[in-house]
């Protein structure tokens, strides 16, 4: 990647975006960076030219583009009834608010999004100074560090989660994990719904699957990796790692929009183990596409915080993403942030996923590091669990050969049944 | 407010939503809650009825309600073609989190927002078990303690935003905060945009600032309060705290999107001042009427955590918000989350205020018990600061006392002259 000046490092904070307006864009863009610098509604004494020079944020680029011209969102100015489009870059420069990730967010994601300028804005790229690679550790763990954590080289871990999601007692939990250890999983990991609740209480959840994990890996030389979800209040966090890795577990697991910025940053300056991170509640940032936030930037700030594995979804998932989103997901999250520091993240696929997505999975997305978790697809196996791991083995399999299911399946009974049985 | 069905706890957690779709919508409903429990797309082993029965979460209510027909936002099922929209409630047994603010995140606004059957979704109200009132403190001073550190009774608390947002120094945030203190203002703040930046970093402005407080409590027996912003990092906030604790200052500021839940939940934990709550990047949560976040539902979890002023934008507002959702939102603030313990925060009204908005904001909210913040409406007075805040003074007696501005005003030559200068 070296060369790429996408990904050099910058001397000022610059963020990219789609707006929509039907006001003059540039004296929109004009609002928009004003607002998220040293702008005022009505001029200030203190706004002086030197000032300015010093703090304010800078329109770098002002792009229009295509346009079906009706307004995406309400409440905007109606200017002069034309709606257009534009991708916008702004900069602003780096002592505004020194490497600070959370100083970051309400910069270049603050107010903006409310301006009554525009119909539409969504932020679509970031790109940082050195000194936020300086200040912040990124993954620690990454591909490399979940590859040799566990065992699994040269292919997708073959991952699941626990299901249902919420309900099984401890002992139906760890009899699942047992199974699907000797199935030969090499990646589970708890619900987002499930993290301390009194049916499955973290403790003896997390003492119970990991003692079936360690005597698997005793057994085969090969550790599965367990995500355990040890989201909730810092402390409560910090000892549910400490627990995890007492008890020789290799993974812990957090919902980013419960806990937020400053939860992922402190438990990653805590964190010995990989930190996979869950985006469970992606859709309210994002799903409308003048509005909010492209995954693009919004992962780059979490990579930066700590996270080792990132949720893309899956393709032919049970959502509403369509599936050249979920590649460029998972793309930009194997695109290192900067040169010298690439904080590159696993991508994680699920939603739906069975033998059936590996193929084009692996056509479109070109590397074979990715976590790749079926829920149904392998508990909901007609033959059962470790039949749904084989399958999917078997699915890799061929997807890496460039041969295709139909073809790879006779003599490989779970592969056939599996693409008998998913629909997707 | 005793008597309020509305307030009473609840056995379950219980979330209004207001829904989208192009399927049967009580099919499509039963996905969202078989989503947010023990569902899965495929039906799974160990699903019994005796889990479910103990786990899932249940549709209390589904209400269709009026709908222009055309799906909200893209990628969702077609089903019949026939888009329908419903008002639902879902419930949740308090057992599967227990009373924890980031899993009920993950258990109420997760993974939902994107399925496949739902051409909208926003989630617009939440009921929590006592137990949450059990184990979150809520505001620790809310109106009654930001009142009594104000020393302002009675009537609203008149504000304003340090302007321009970021670029003045030390030196010059110092001048103009002497100045305003010597104008009788009541309440200051940081801009979101001012943290810790070079030109103007947190120790040396908090002294720098707090100084003039101080001599202002001294001469006055009155201290203003200034909310100083320690966005950051867990330990930086903590720290710039305690600093501003130890300086005699009697506020601190977050940016509550910036720092994300986990964050407050510890800043609150230690603090010892009110903590102003900034709501900056609230746009990207619920500018789409059909997708997101309704600030009823949001801003009870961020009062639970310890917000003890929460922002709500202002009547005519420079952003997109109609004034009904801006009194809707500072009325839910006021409004109680239980019985017993009402967790009350006083609501912050700014962006683009004036003397102008005074009558109409009273009249609204039937209420004294805000915080009336101004920036140009302050510094952007004729006669200057001192004038500006003396309009807002004198516009909120007129309102309080059913005067007209234009009645009120003459003899009153700043407000006067800010009836003529401000258009809002």
């Amino acid at each position: 990647m070296t060369g790429n000046p996408e990904i050099a490092s910058v001397e000022r904070i610059e963020a990219d975006y789609r707006i929509e307006t039907a006001v003059d864009p540039e004296a929109a863009v004009d609002v928009m960076a004003g607002e998220q610098s040293s702008g005022t509604f009505l001029s200030v004494p203190g706004e002086t030219a030197e000032l300015k020079e010093r703090s304010a944020a800078r329109v770098e680029k002002l792009e229009l583009i295509e346009c079906d011209g009706q307004p995406s969102l309400p409440g905007s100015a109606r200017g002069d009834g034309v709606v257009r489009r534009a991708l916008v870059t702004l900069s602003w420069p780096l002592d505004n608010i020194g490497p600070s990730l959370p100083n970051l967010m309400a910069t270049v994601a603050g107010n903006l999004f409310e301006l009554k300028q525009f119909s539409g804005l969504r932020i679509t790229d970031l790109r940082l100074p050195w000194a936020f690679a300086d200040r912040y550790s990124g993954p620690k763990f990454g591909i490399e560090g979940t590859r040799r954590l566990s065992g699994v080289h040269d292919r997708p871990l073959i991952g699941t989660i626990i299901k249902p999601s919420i309900g099984l007692d401890v002992a139906a939990t760890a009899d699942l994990t047992r199974t699907l250890c000797d199935a030969g999983i090499d990646f589970i990991k708890d619900d987002e719904l499930q993290s301390d609740g009194r049916v499955c209480p973290f403790d003896a959840r997390a003492e119970a699957v990991l003692r079936h994990v360690n005597e698997t890996a005793e057994r085969t030389a090969r550790k599965p990796m367990f995500a355990l979800n040890v989201t909730g209040e810092l402390d409560e966090m910090r000892r549910r790692h400490d627990r995890t890795l007492a008890l020789g577990g290799t993974c812990i697991m957090v919902s980013l929009n419960a806990i937020g910025l400053v939860g992922l940053i402190e438990l990653a300056k805590h964190s010995q183990l990989p930190i996979h991170a869950h985006r469970n509640g992606w859709g309210y940032l994002s799903r409308h596409p003048m509005l909010g936030w492209s995954y693009v930037a919004w992962q780059k700030i979490w990579r930066l915080a700590g996270a080792d594995h990132m949720h893309v979804n899956g393709l032919d998932n049970k959502f509403c993403e369509e599936n050249e989103s979920v590649i460029r997901s998972a793309k930009t999250c194997l695109t290192p942030i900067f040169h010298e520091k690439p904080c590159v993240a696993m991508p994680v696929f699920s939603s739906g996923q069975s033998a059936k997505q590996a193929p084009a999975t692996f056509a479109a997305l070109n590397s074979p590091d990715l976590i790749y978790a079926a829920g149904g697809g392998i508990m909901g196996h007609p033959d059962g669990p470790a039949a749904g791991v084989a399958s999917l083995r078997q699915a890799w399999q061929a997807a890496m050969e460039g041969t295709s299911l139909t073809d790879f399946a006779p003599g490989r009974p779970e592969l056939a049944k599996a693409l008998g049985t998913y629909s997707a």
